[in-house]
């Protein structure tokens, strides 16, 4: 697996655009249209908050089938807490790009991402979608990602390539999320393409799997958005065997899906509102994997710990606190911890460190956290950022 | 039940003491000692953080009779994570207060609060509770207040007095506690002191039925403590029949220390970390009272509505999507949401609303959310702050 140009649009077969359609302020992008060829096999994960948006709502009932062809998004306004009339949109959004792209409207993915409670200004839905149809481009995969960020200050893509069945497989990628950032089985908007051929049954197996590990093991602000949706289109045309949950190449392929869906959300994470520094949280020697990630989460998303990291402050005490508080079984008495290459504590007590080396470790931009409990064998890894005056600042105006 | 002037030496019997043992920086008051004349019956509920700092273990030990006659508390450094030697301290701050005041080592309550994984500087920590064993006053209640703070920016102490078989009561208490605030069985420090006479079974279950609706419902920022504790110590000098599970006056006993609770956990709320003002939320309708205290806590907690609440943008939006996430049984499309006594949403769907009247009604420094699930009798209220940019301040250099 190897890290290639480009983003969403990288396998071959697929196009997109990203237009303004000024749903958003400031004439930014707001509309993206992803679109294969050929019809996909599909698979998703949704948010477990109840309130959950009518976006999903009609992408579960289109993916029922496991197949998909394209995927349009909005950013700006969320479709969330809308009732009767958020499924009502949500629905002619599909229609609306399953007209402009001569496809039934069960083959669209649609998602949206932006304030809750305001509802979606369908003529400007309708026109972008149009637009965005007539401009689908094999370049397109950069605007696309630019449209569907909201306090996203960099854009989020990436593609790898890999060889499976003896052809070579390209997966695409493309991500939005900086606040609201708290996952909980799928997590803000993450879609994947790939060129691979496979089966709708492996596909979500594979996702399913990787989600666990990737996107719902970073954290912003510990809120779980209502539109948290990872999706992933394969349209076979890298002409390899079709993958199925028997096949010889099924673990490869979702090592190979792991992989992007790891660095996709690092990407995320990275790009926390507010964010200077990437905070990564090492857990190991838990009893069982479950352990493991609670604890990981629990410190990777303490305000507490997030905001020492910001203050280049080497306050070990919050990351043990926040262990202490997660749900994990452990021995407090057995726990060390290490901020870089440094140790902190040892079975559970502070140790004299040397504060040069911690203030150094703590200067650079990507800090890791580890905890080793001494009491397994499982380990999990999340990922954060730090929590810095910005997001603050963001947070207190967002709807103003 | 009406409030009374001063604190935790209101009712009588107690004496107190707040002094300066350079355990904090610039000369603070950080040793705090509380007496009564007589033995109490005392009861106490704990933080469930793994990670228990030694203070508690200590007290929970010296409790297990029912009994006490001291309380010690420092600040500046928690005692927490020091492995064996943190225990030792902890037993030889008990026994010191115990010399200091002529008792048994088991009739101490000890606490402490401040930098986790440091040691405790015991020869200051005797010398100030020698000074303060020396320094004990009826009028020195205040100080003790002073000495408990860390970075708190208002002492927090209270009394109410009321009747109990026919004798005048007095109820009093003191508490600390800014950051760090999620208390899961208890809370950061606080203490109640009456002269009411109880036995320790009553007490026991009258502490730990109060704190769920009370210490349990306050956040300021998501961590629960390695420190946290509620104590509460009779005295009995009322002169009033013992009360029991089975007096007829359990239930107006229960009540009494119910309200102290409640108000000394939102003095807490009040002066959390960087808070502009206090946000209570109201939860009813919902089907069961842990579906209404869930979603009442994660609504409070939420970083996204406390950044909105202290920009005083009417983002009613979080709330749902915090009370979605709560775990709360509830159904979205029966969900009514007010702030103030402005409808935001009916039936999960968003309402118009004057904006001049949100912002009438955000400017204020006590916001009050209410969500109605319409779909039960029980309800419940939680308490927390606005998310402001001195909370960041406040931790990112906490340690140095």
């Amino acid at each position: 697996m190897e890290k290639t140009e480009g983003g969403i649009t990288a396998p071959q077969g697929f196009s997109a655009a990203g237009v303004v359609a000024n749903i958003r302020k400031k004439g930014r992008r707001d509309i993206a249209l992803v679109f294969s060829e050929v019809e996909c096999t599909a698979a998703a994960v949704y948010t477990k908050n109840k309130f959950r948006a009518a976006p999903l709502t009609v992408t579960a009932d289109n993916l029922a089938d496991g197949r998909a062809q394209a995927l349009a998004v909005n950013s700006g306004i969320a479709n969330a807490c809308m009732g009767g009339q958020g499924l009502a949109d949500a629905e002619n959004m599909a229609v609306a790009a399953a007209e402009a792209l001569g496809l039934e409207k069960s083959s669209v993915i649609v998602a949206s991402t932006g304030l809750i409670g305001a509802p979606l200004p369908m003529e400007r839905i309708r026109g972008g979608i149009a637009e965005a149809a007539a401009g689908l481009s094999r370049q397109g995969g950069h605007d696309a990602a630019l449209a569907i960020m909201t306090t996203d200050t960099v854009e989020k893509e990436l593609a790898f390539e890999t060889e499976l069945g003896g052809k070579k497989i390209v997966f695409g990628s493309m991500a939005k999320g900086s606040g609201m950032i708290h996952p909980d089985m799928a997590t803000m908007l993450g879609f994947v393409t790939t060129d691979a051929a496979v089966s709708a049954q492996a596909l979500q197996q594979a996702l399913s799997d990787a989600v666990q590990d990737t996107f719902n093991m970073i954290s912003v602000d510990g809120d779980t958005s209502t539109n948290d949706m990872v999706a992933v289109m394969a349209n076979g045309k890298a002409g390899n065997e079709e993958i199925t949950l028997d096949s010889g190449d099924y673990p490869a392929f979702r090592e190979a899906l792991f992989t992007i869906c790891r660095e996709t959300a690092i990407k995320i994470a990275s790009d926390g509102e507010g964010a200077t520094k990437l905070f990564e949280v090492r857990v190991k020697g838990a009893p069982a994997k479950d352990d493991a990630r609670k604890a990981a989460r629990a410190v990777s998303s303490s305000n507490l710990m997030k905001t020492a990291i910001f203050g280049e402050d080497a306050n070990w005490g919050r990351a043990v606190t926040a262990a202490g508080y997660s749900g994990a079984e452990f021995d407090p008495m057995k726990t060390d911890v290490w901020i870089g290459d440094l140790k902190m504590a040892e079975n559970g007590g502070g140790l004299v460190f040397d504060e040069d080396r911690a203030k150094e470790i703590l200067e650079e931009k990507h800090i890791v956290l580890t905890i080793d409990f001494k009491s397994g064998s499982c380990s999990a890894t999340a990922w954060s950022c730090d929590f810095s005056y910005d997001y603050v600042k963001i947070n207190a105006g967002y709807r103003s």
